[in-house]
């Protein structure tokens, strides 16, 4: 059973109550408050050695990441963070200033972006080191940039650039909190994920959850020089446009807006942040799956099993 | 470096913001909202295999723990709590019906209590199997039950019987949430915690925190029969009275109420809660330190360090 079924079968199973708005299968979860104008964004996410990262990572990259994960899944719903706890599994016999120098980078991450950590937990892991991070957010009520949110003729948009980001960005990205809340105030932003499985799997999974279809236009994809230069150098290298489909952890946003508001929003996008990228790759489809249009055509592309998933 | 000197170390240098009302250092963080009547709880807790449990353990009950121990530090705050983030890291090849049944214990205490589960994440841990449970909670804006309340002329109670957890109570106990809303509704709640580390390290805590002392009176420390028979049956085991006072993972309630209120809630105690002991074991002092009073005289007792501690 793959970690994918296994929370498809506990995900319905879960207890909930008069303060959840939206459990669990979006990037975070919403609560009710009592006040009228907001609502609580409510999320987990963890990094683990050997999975996340190795002994060989800075540890202050190790502890930005933990905490910038996060913040990638607040920005995902167009939210704003507000405090964070964090849990750290060490062995017996950690170093101690390596525990500095991870809560170093979480610390500055979370400064940038005016989060608070309100302590957290201290455990023994036997195992591997890890660290858990939980934040809270805020939306203002209402605000639904769900990934079930794609609607048929909406422009698809991706921030930044694409694959490769094995090579260091996975460590450095930028939770991309200021953008997506642009958007949300000031177009009708309707589908939001943060790019963090994969170009291909995390469109899919706005696709499943809105029961609509897409049409990417392949030279659109913006590529990542790192993406261009494992190309390049390795053997075994996927190729540069396969590799900004599949590869994880670029943590970019991918939005859908009505193909209407496409052209404004790209004009008022460079104005607004003018020294990152905004591409328009394609299109929502009523016909279902994922499709890639290039100059020889249209073929289908999958939404998951990347291990088996080779570029013609 | 201990864990604690470390935390130590790592508290002073977390960053802050508006929202925060109490960072780390008690059982809960509180936060602000913008409701005028409530403030938010926030906290995580995690358990760890060979730490918390072992490849014995029911499956329910490691999830069952999960959960009831992060219950217990809403409790230790007199909140209500309403909403758990659960992360769980399994190692490759795990079973999925173990986690299944992890699940339904996190799921059956979480409902018994009328907390809702937004979900969490699942990830790989090459490692040890993990939990990790953070949950919100709410109390009545301006409640104040923290370590810190300790008052001179207190008296000192607990609630249940201590000592010999090990022998299964660690996996079953009660979170003691609605004992700790009625006192906090109905008296004048100084300081409470839940005794996580042991009686004499809890209480150490909030005298600590509080900058006063304690004098306790053996007699009235209520031993559970588990530590009795611990005592009788193995040869190394540590007296019934030590281990009441030094096991850890009973949690139960400590809190201190003025003394001349002792009486009263000692006879409120019997009325709404008939089936669980309530003990006063003592009294606060200006004078610093922990004592422990018996038939012999009055003897100091270390707050920390246990591993060294021996019964004269």
């Amino acid at each position: 059973m793959t970690e994918f079924e296994l929370i498809g079968r506990l995900i319905p199973k879960l207890p909930t109550n008069a303060q959840m708005v939206l459990g669990a299968g979006d990037d975070c979860a919403i609560l009710n408050t009592q006040n009228p104008d907001q609502e609580i964004l409510f999320k987990t996410d963890s990094v683990v050695e050997n999975v996340h990262f190795n002994a060989d990572t800075p540890p202050e990259k190790v502890g930005r990441k933990a905490m910038a994960r996060c913040l990638s899944d607040i920005a995902a719903m167009a939210g704003q963070p507000t405090v964070g706890l964090v849990t750290i599994g060490l062995p017996m016999g950690f170093d101690p200033s390596w525990v500095e120098r991870c809560y170093d980078g979480l610390r500055s991450v979370a400064q940038q972006f005016g989060v608070a950590i309100a302590g957290g937990e201290t455990t023994r892991s036997p195992g591997a080191t890890f660290l858990s991070v939980t934040l809270l957010g805020f939306i203002p009520k209402g605000r639904r940039a769900l990934r079930s949110k794609a609607a048929v003729g909406d422009a698809v948009f991706v921030t930044g650039e694409l694959g490769g980001s094995i090579e260091g960005r996975h460590l450095d990205f930028e939770p991309r909190l200021a953008e997506a809340s642009w958007l949300a105030e000031h177009f009708d932003l309707h589908a939001l994920i943060d790019i963090s499985d994969g170009l291909a799997g995390d469109l899919g999974h706005v696709l499943n959850a809105s029961n609509v279809g897409s049409e990417l236009f392949a030279p659109t994809i913006p590529i990542a020089r790192a993406a261009k230069l494992r190309a390049r150098n390795l053997v075994d290298a996927k190729t540069p446009l396969l590799a900004a489909l599949t590869d994880g952890e670029d943590f970019e946003l991918l939005f859908t807006v009505p193909g209407s508001q496409a052209v404004q929003i790209a004009d008022a996008w460079r104005k607004q942040f003018p020294l990152l990228k905004l591409s328009c790759i394609g299109k929502i489809t009523a016909e279902l799956g994922l499709r890639l249009r290039d100059a020889n055509g249209v073929r289908i592309l999958p939404t998951h099993g990347f291990t088996h998933f080779t570029e013609r």
